[in-house]
């Protein structure tokens, strides 16, 4: 697997961590979460995203953007209200938003041979 | 689960976010993983941690410090060094560090009825 393309972005950005805990069941999270994940990569001034979430059901999302008002339209976008919603209701037990901003990067692949 | 005590936080401060790829096999990782976690917690200016991996090997660890002054050293500390050569020489195909600074935070939990 490469590196992350995110990794070459001139610092400084925007980071929005977003770690939550899910609930248990689907209910319509896996559908809906794609749908985001394709509808951010088209909002203004989004750079990147990262994510993992372990068998636990707790996952950590970080988004990258140029400016914090490209972080506030993407948060009042109608359709990302309406997942918001949906989360709060079904999806996650708790979450938690860091919104940080990156200074500085250090990134490390692995070589061909060692 | 109880949402996390890193949310009570006052910001700002720092977060250091390692965005890694496991190679396969645990080749000692779950063992060193474990001694880093527990030794951070007695670094000065550590303030908690969040941690995801999923089944891919795709992982996001979120460091919270008080200061860059903690994130330098702790970075430089032996034991960790050590640990960062074992990570490069068998555990990580590839990470991304990005050094950030929180600036606000945001924390919700799911209420006792709904």
């Amino acid at each position: 697997m490469p590196a992350s393309e995110n990794a070459k972005l001139p610092p400084p950005f925007h980071a929005v961590i977003f770690v939550s805990q899910r609930t248990p069941g689907d209910n319509g999270y896996s559908d809906e979460s794609a749908r985001m994940a394709a509808m951010v990569k088209e909002q203004p001034g989004f750079l990147g995203m990262e994510a993992a979430r372990g068998p636990d059901g707790k996952g950590i999302t970080v988004a990258f953007f140029e400016s914090e008002e490209a972080i506030r339209d993407w948060g009042r976008l109608a359709e990302h209200r309406s997942a918001q919603a949906s989360g709060r209701a079904s999806w996650y037990d708790n979450y938690q938003i860091y919104y940080s901003r990156v200074e500085r990067i250090k990134s490390w692949t692995k070589g061909p041979a060692h």
